[in-house]
C-alpha cells in the first residue's frame, strides 16, 4: 500500500531497555513531520492498549520532551507481555484490532520489541493483509539480549553491554582491594543467548575483567565450576571474579538455578529460594573454599542504566525508528528494520528491511567458536564485534545532578 | 613539629569508595610538590603494608596517572581491615611502626579511612607523640556511610548517593512498565546510619523515587512493612518500590536479615541463606500479595560506580588530600580534615581540622526528625542537605567507550 493518508500507531512490548524510547522518539518525530500521516498515536502497554483503545495523542507532546525520550530508559508508553493466538485458532483479538485500526484510520502500524513482539507484529501484518485492510506494518527491533535473527545487532544490546563492562571494571577494582581471599560471582541477564554475559570480556580487554565467564550456550557443570574457581584462586592470590548468565543450564537443559533451588534452599515460608543462580553458586564456593564471597546481580540496572548508555546505540536506535516510518510511508510492509554492518575496518552500518516471518522465529546465540578456554572465556572476535557498538557517551541532560528524563503529557485520545 | 624535612607516608583503609583515590591523588601531588617532603611513599593494604614494609615509591609514577586516580574507584594501594590493639595492652605493632617510620625517616603520616581507620590513626598519633618521635599525623576521612562525626559530610558519600538516586530513578521507570502488579525491594548499604538509604529521597524529589524508605535509625517491623507495602499497592495500581537499608533492625536491635535468616531459609548445604535482607523481604511480600516481586541489591556498585561520581565530591575529596598535606607541613598533627558548610543559600564549604579522638569514636546517624511518614519517608531537610553534594559530573576519561582508570607502576621501595 502506497500513498494512502492515515494515522500512525506505535506500541512498545516486552522487557524494557535503556534505549527503547529512542525508537519511539524516532517514530514520533518522523511521523509528526510526514505529510501522509494524519495523526500519531501511542498505545498504552503494547497490544493491550490497542485492544482497549488506551491511546495517547502524541501531537500533544512538547517536541523537547519527545527528544528527551532518546535518553529516557524503559518504555514510556508502558509495555506488555501478551501473546496473540493464531488467527486460525481464535481471531477475536485480530477482529478487535482491525476494528480499532479502522475507527482511527490507522494505516501505519509499528511494533517495538524482541522475538515475541516480532511474532505478534508478523501475525497482525498477515491478518490485516488477508482481511484486505490497507495498512503497512513495520517491526522495530529492541532487546538487550541481542538474539534477533537477521540483524548485525539489536537496539538496546550495546547500552546494556557498556553498562555491564563498565560495572565489571569497577567491581574488579573493588573486589580485589583487600589482601585476603575473595570470590565474586556476578549474574548477568540472558535466558538463552550469552551476548550480555560475553560483554564481560570487554572489561577483560581493558585488564579489569572477569577470570571466568559462563554463557548459556555451553552446558554448565557445578562441580567443574567449583574446580575452575579453585584453580583461579590458586594462581591468583585467592581471588576470583566469575560472571555467569542467569540462563546457564545443565547438560539436560535444566536451568542451574532450578537444579540448585530444588536441591534444598527454602525460605521461611517453605518456598524455594528465589535468589538468582549467582547467589546460589556464590554460597557453594563459599562453603567449598572458606573464602569471603560476594554475589552481585546486575538485575534491572543492566537494562535501564540510561546514564551509561552507548551514544552509538542511542543514535542507531533513534534512526531505526525514523527509518521504520520512512519505509512504511514509502510503501514497505511486513518487514522489520535491521542493521547490516558494512565490510571494512571502519565501523558503519546500513539499515535494511527483513521479512517479519524471518525475524519472528529464529533466535541468534553466540557462535560456539567464540567461547574458549573450556567454556570459561570469550575470544577476541567478540571484542572486535562488540567494541564499536559501545562507543560514545549518551548525551543525557542533567538537572540538579540527576537525569532529566522525558516528562510526557500522555493526552488520552477520546474513545 | 614544624619545619622538619622528611618522608611522607600515605595508606588507605576500610571499604573502598568511588573517590577514595581522589584523596590519594591530592596527598601524592601535594607531597611531591612540597619542599619539606623528601620522599612520597604509599603503603600497600593500609597499616599492614607499613608493618610489612610493602611500600611504593610514588615519585616513580607518571603524573598523568596520579591525576587519573581522581576518577579511579576503590583503593589503588589496596585496603585492609586491621584493628590495632591498645598500646597499653600490646605495643608490638606500634614498636614496629615506629621502627619503619624511623627507617624511612617518615615525618608525615596520613591515614585515609572511616571510623575505625580514624581510631587507628588516633592511636598511632598518640603513640608516636608519647614516644618522642617527631611526626605529624593527619587523618583523611572517607566513607560512603557518611557517619563520621564533626564533618558536614564525608568524602565518598555524595558519589554513592548520586549513583543510588540515579539508579532508583531508572529502576522506577523500569519496574512500573507493565500493567500488572509489581513490587520492587531495593537494598542499600549502611549498617547503622541511614544516609545512603535516605539518598533514595533525592529520586523522589524528581518524581521517580521510592514509595517506602526504611532507615536503620528506626526499629523495623516485618508485619508493618508488609502492611505498608499492601497499602501502597492498593493506592498505586498494585505497584510499590520499597528501599531498605541492609542495617534495618528489630526493636531489640537484631538485624532483620538475621531474624529472617534464622527463621528458616537454608541453602543446599544447610547454611543459613546468605541473600540480603531485601531479597528476604521481597520473598515475604511475594507470598503475602501474590504479585510479581523483584529484589535489587545495589551491592558493590554503589561504592565503586566512579562512572557516576559527583564532581563536587571528587573535587572536595581531592582537595581534602591536599589540605591534609598542607596542614601537616605547616605543623598540624593529631587532626582529621573535615568539611564545614558555610551559612547562606549558596553551597560552599570550608576545610577545617578536628582533633582525631573526636573523629574516632562517635557515629553520626540521620536526625530522627528527618524521618517522617511513620518511619517510611524522608523529609525535605535531607534533600536540602544532600542535593548540593551530588552536583556535577565527574570528568572520567574514556578509552574505547570504557573508563580509562589510572594505571600505576607501583614501584616497590627496597627494604
Amino acid at each position: 500500500m502506497k500513498g494512502l493518508k492515515g494515522a500512525l500507531m506505535f506500541a512498545q512490548s516486552g522487557g524494557p531497555t535503556s534505549v527503547i524510547n529512542a525508537s519511539a522518539a524516532g517514530v514520533f518525530i518522523e511521523g509528526l513531520n510526514s505529510e501522509l500521516i494524519t495523526a500519531v498515536y501511542g498505545a498504552a502497554h503494547g497490544i493491550r492498549g490497542i485492544l482497549n483503545e488506551d491511546l495517547y495523542d502524541m501531537s500533544k507532546e512538547d517536541i523537547k520532551e519527545l527528544e528527551r525520550l532518546k535518553n529516557t530508559p524503559s518504555s514510556a508508553l508502558g509495555s506488555v507481555r501478551y501473546k496473540l493466538k493464531d488467527a486460525s485458532v481464535d481471531d477475536t483479538d485480530y477482529k478487535r484490532l482491525l476494528e480499532v485500526f479502522k475507527k482511527y484510520n490507522v494505516r501505519y502500524f509499528f511494533y517495538n520489541g524482541g522475538n515475541d513482539s516480532m511474532d505478534t507484529c508478523n501475525k497482525i501484518s498477515k491478518y490485516m493483509a488477508n482481511s484486505g485492510y490497507e495498512m503497512n506494518v513495520i517491526g522495530v527491533p529492541k532487546t538487550i539480549d541481542n538474539d534477533l535473527f537477521g540483524t548485525d545487532h539489536c537496539p538496546g544490546f550495546a547500552s546494556a553491554a557498556k553498562y555491564i563492562a563498565t560495572t565489571i571494571m569497577e567491581i574488579n577494582l573493588d573486589a580485589k582491594v583487600y589482601d585476603t581471599g575473595m570470590i565474586c560471582v556476578i549474574e548477568v541477564m540472558g535466558r538463552n543467548a550469552g551476548w550480555l554475559t560475553a560483554a564481560a570480556s570487554l572489561a577483560n580487554a581493558k585488564g579489569l575483567g572477569a577470570d571466568l565467564i559462563y554463557l548459556p550456550e555451553i552446558p554448565f557443570d557445578v562441580e567443574k565450576f567449583v574446580k575452575d574457581v579453585k584453580e583461579v584462586c590458586k594462581n591468583n592470590n585467592n581471588k576470583c571474579i566469575a560472571v555467569v548468565s542467569e540462563g546457564i543450564k545443565d547438560k539436560n537443559g535444566v536451568l542451574i538455578g532450578e537444579v540448585l533451588g530444588q536441591a534444598g534452599a527454602r525460605d521461611s515460608f517453605g518456598h524455594a529460594q528465589l535468589g538468582g543462580v549467582g547467589a546460589m553458586l556464590s554460597n557453594i564456593v563459599k562453603a567449598e573454599t572458606g573464602f569471603k564471597t560476594r554475589s552481585v546481580e546486575l538485575s534491572l540496572m543492566q537494562r535501564c542504566a540510561a546514564h551509561c548508555a552507548s551514544k552509538t546505540d542511542v543514535e542507531e536506535t533513534f534512526e531505526a525508528g525514523k527509518i521504520a516510518v520512512r519505509a512504511a510511508v514509502s510503501g514497505e510492509t511486513d518487514k522489520m528494520v535491521c542493521y547490516e554492518r558494512k565490510a571494512g575496518d571502519k565501523y558503519e552500518i546500513e539499515y535494511k528491511l527483513l521479512p517479519l516471518e524471518l525475524a519472528a522465529n529464529t533466535e541468534k546465540t553466540v557462535p560456539l567458536e567464540w567461547i574458549i578456554n573450556n567454556g570459561t572465556g570469550i575470544s577476541e572476535e567478540f571484542v572486535k564485534y562488540a567494541l564499536p557498538l559501545i562507543q560514545g557517551e549518551a548525551e543525557l541532560e542533567k538537572e540538579d545532578g540527576l537525569p532529566r528524563f522525558a516528562r510526557l503529557n500522555k493526552v488520552k485520545v477520546e474513545k
